[in-house]
């Protein structure tokens, strides 16, 4: 869950959102795994879901470094997804490297076999990251040694460690057990959870994996959902005087960094670590100029790229830009795609220190914004990098993410209109880098102008909210209501909305609810998403969207840590429609879970 | 404490570190009041301890917006200064306006009645900032309405309500006595602290405030020791090639928006809220320009801003440059002093959303380094605004903080070297945007590249560190020894060092001790101040300083919130000296504070 913009793994989850985590997570789950995680079928594979649990909310936004997290933001929104993905079936976890409040969560016994394997009956098994014992006596400093820092760790509920050069991990954890630090039902227990997770995946009838069990692998049908997958996650966040869709025969301009690169397409974990090879090996896949002269014909498009990564060394290095060439062959064209963004980087190396998008690529777009042709950005990046500056210079803009191989594909029907977007923003994109903030803030983070004397405000300043995403056609939400208006936790809420197409174009339309509670013992959150669903509508056609809640969706985890739904009024939203309703009735739970 | 350099009231503490407050503070409150807190001299006044607590760790840095502060960090680092107040005699404390953790601290009982009241046995009065209970219902939603908002605050422990505008705070506090919402033990208790107040203040005997009480008010004494505390203050950061001090005689370009402004030395809260009328009302004293035109010769000093603040509006807002002027003026000189920072402000309007210095700063220090000149940068903020393109062009920097209306006097002293600088850095200067941090980080912030496979590695860059600073002359530590290198909690450990002045000049030092824990149950920190001490020293002499502490200086408060010194190792720093000794025995303190 990518809470922070910084952090280095924004792009291999789903978003800063817990419930679109838990969705999308849970849905990953079964997709890996099939339905029934007892037999896991020859075609499918077990997953890791990882990592438990709030990495991403370090506080210098780094990889693996220390967060500092509350008992509730614990309970209510990092382990959520976590929840959902066990009762989905996951078969292991893997454990986060960093520490919370100052302890190593692969020390930390109330995590780790407290809350996933008692308090969730989960028998799965519980893995460490790379090295990540060690890391407790050598980057974490709680364990005086090797021995102490094994000693915690199997103590704490890991279940197998993965230690990746020396093999007296083995030796050590005999003598604990002989000298009585680590009992033998600890190890009973560990073993039990290896064992069962082989069984369940039929490692003893098939011991080796066969190609001929993965027919579909790399094939057409898979190629077809990862370019529908790549289409509807395209996020179109600009579009003045409609300068998209472009009609056929403009004569194009595609410059910046990422416009003809497989490894900026991909990003990291892809053919290697670091993605730093993607272009050798997906070189039959088309980049975003590749996509460009297939849909608008190469006599219509042109390369002229500016700036270009370098292909070793950091991510953040670029050679020697060639800025007045760009701009010089903007001159000959009816429109600039300036495609620009991050190298492929992961984990650790993919810290920043500047969350702007890199100077050279800034001024790239404002020498060709001199030229007074319309530029199209296209952002390819694994995070927002701030564009606050150049923002004001584009007619249209779209985020890619890291789409993948068909991602070039997707990005070129989206801007020649065979595909209308219809993504919405799974994380907040910050405008200036002193207020990173996610959508989820209480709201007095936000305080309207004081009246009298101390005349004080303070503003929430973002550019692009969470769930933002444009069309090119337009809906309409009408008629937005609920079966009840009063309710209490078991009930269930039938929420209803009338979308209504009112362009001339066929799309679909993600549609959400948020929830605000108006008044709460905690400073209630501006706004909550509580469900999502999609729609298709041809024009001019209206569907009746209905989202459902149960009461009990309302509560948050109170200071103590217990989940709570709090008597009194909320604010339900979808599209511009609000309404209030009221929870008649208090509940507490006295278990760890709702 | 100012533990976030983007909070608009950093320069309205001492700086970062716990201890530096701790001390700080407590010094502060008996100059205030005098030694004895029951009776408080004519002379003297009470003081409001603010605010209490975790005012500066708002997750945005924004002011009054919500902080997340864990259990361990709240004992051991936010409660230390206020503890150390209450204990020198502090009469009155003022809540924090934010939220930790989600709970308002107007409305926290246990932080307000236990932890002050009861476990310090403080019989002093709380009392909350403006309009801080209507907040309660306005801004926080914690409450439905105002007469909610008062019920929660009164029984959290607040004993006086600074109410800007409407009396009907004492209609609702009735009635909710009345119905038996408020204990009438509460009211009596208020009511107490309150009368308390008065009479350790004597006001039932002098009830009103006589000007010929306060003899030394503006004169010849207070003067003397504006000026020396800003001499001992302004912070020599940087002295390429020994530029500093200038030799009398040079002609001398003085430059920037801070140049000629008794605003800017002054900051907020000087003569008006804001401080914006300061050059109205203290133009008698000398800004920077008028007091290197005293010291150097009028004729020898020439003034051209290049960068002017707008008098009116928001502090961030400048006049249109003329820079070009101010590198006209550059050419006839032999010396630049770049005079930049920020202009006045203080609370929510000094809110930023950028922590670089402006952008017109940082072109004027651009083009002036064109004229090859050497440049000595004042750095005039209160707080640290990112100068790391333009610290290069520097051959001195120094920052002079807000030093009041003898700041200019003390910066043309120390520029002509008839004062030798001797202050220390209370902050971190960061030196990028994305990883801000202070000194006290968990070791796991900074990782050493990891053999094998994943070589990555993680490092904390900064411009400057807490406790650094330049002289004159320069310092040499040795000898550092300490009278028991094994300790347990009660023993008292004595620290000492030797150090010369190795330079021709005289100068003060100030002696830092700093500890790290080398293995601890939460992951220990980089570096811990425990005590420091300042010395003056002729050329050539050597002095002996001992710092001392207690065993139990040493502990840390633990992940469930208790105090606890762990058996182990400890390595001791002084200067460049460090010396490792051992815990001999591991001791919970099961009271709440050590």
């Amino acid at each position: 869950m990518a809470r922070d913009p910084r952090w280095p793994r924004v792009w291999e989850n789903y978003g800063e959102d817990c419930l679109v985590n838990s969705i999308m997570g849970s849905f990953a789950v079964r997709g890996f795994q099939g339905d029934d995680p007892n037999n896991i079928p020859a075609d499918r594979i077990a997953t890791s879901v990882k990592h438990y649990m709030g990495y991403s909310m370090a506080r210098t936004g780094k990889d693996r470094t220390p967060a500092y997290i509350p008992i509730s933001e614990l309970r209510e929104k990092c382990f959520a997804p976590f929840k959902e993905c066990v009762e989905a079936g996951a078969l292991t976890i893997m454990v986060n490297s960093g520490s919370i409040n100052g302890v190593p969560v692969h020390a930390n016994y109330d995590l780790l076999t407290q809350w996933l394997k008692e308090d969730l009956k989960w028998d799965g098994m519980l893995v460490t990251d790379w090295a990540d014992i060690n890391n407790l006596y050598t980057r974490e400093h709680i364990a005086a040694d090797k021995k102490e820092a094994i000693q915690i760790a199997i103590n704490a509920g890991i279940d197998m460690a993965m230690e990746p050069y020396d093999l007296n991990f083995c030796t050590l954890l005999k003598e604990l057990v002989q000298e009585g630090k680590v009992p033998m039902s600890r190890i009973d227990d560990a073993v039990r959870r290896v064992l069962r997770l082989k069984f369940r995946l039929g490692l003893f009838d098939r011991p080796n994996t066969q190609s001929a069990d993965y027919p579909l692998f790399g094939g057409r049908e898979h190629a077809e959902v990862a370019l529908r997958t790549a289409e509807e996650s395209q996020i179109l966040l600009k579009n003045k005087d409609n300068i998209l869709p472009l009609a056929s025969g403009k004569k194009i301009l595609v410059t910046g960094p990422n416009a003809n690169s497989m490894r900026c397409l991909n990003g990291g974990w892809s053919y290697t670590w670091q993605g730093h090879l993607a272009d050798r090996f997906a070189g039959k896949y088309n980049t975003i100029y590749e996509a460009l002269c297939h849909k608008f014909g190469s006599g219509n498009v042109s390369l002229e790229q500016g700036v270009t990564y370098k292909p070793e060394g950091s991510y953040t290095e670029e050679n020697e830009p060639e800025i007045e060439k760009a701009v010089e062959a903007a001159r000959n064209v009816d429109v600039i795609i300036a495609c620009i963004g991050e190298n492929s980087y992961c984990e650790t190396p993919g810290n920043l220190s500047d969350l702007a998008i890199s100077a050279n690529q800034r001024e790239l777009v404002k020498a060709l914004a001199t030229t007074g042709k319309p530029i199209i950005l296209i952002l390819n990046e694994g995070r927002p990098r701030i564009i606050s500056d150049i923002e004001p210079l584009a007619k249209g803009i779209i985020n890619i993410l890291l789409p993948g191989n068909y991602g070039g594909d997707a990005l070129a029907n989206i801007i020649a209109g065979d595909v209308n977007p219809s993504a919405k923003m799974p994380y907040t994109y910050p405008r200036n880098q002193a207020e990173l903030t996610t959508y989820d803030y209480r709201v007095s983070e936000e305080m309207d102008k004081m009246e009298g004397v101390y005349d004080y405000d303070a503003v929430v300043s973002v550019q692009w909210p969470f769930g933002f995403g444009l069309s090119y056609t337009s809906f309409e939400y009408h008629n937005f209501r609920v079966n009840a208006t009063s309710f209490t936790a078991d009930d269930e809420l039938h929420f209803s909305v009338d979308v209504t197409n009112r362009g001339a174009r066929a799309g679909k339309e993600a549609v959400m609810l948020f929830s605000r509670d108006l008044v709460a013992s905690l400073t209630p959150e501006n706004r909550r998403l509580r469900a999502f669903d999609k729609v298709e509508l041809q024009p001019g056609e209206t569907k009746t969207v209905t989202l459902s809640i149960k009461g009990s969706d309302l509560a948050f985890v109170g200071a103590d840590g217990k989940w709570v739904l709090e008597k009194g009024d909320f604010r339900m939203q979808s599209g511009n429609q609000t309404l209030n309703m009221t929870c008649s009735q208090t509940k507490k739970w006295m278990t760890p879970n709702r």
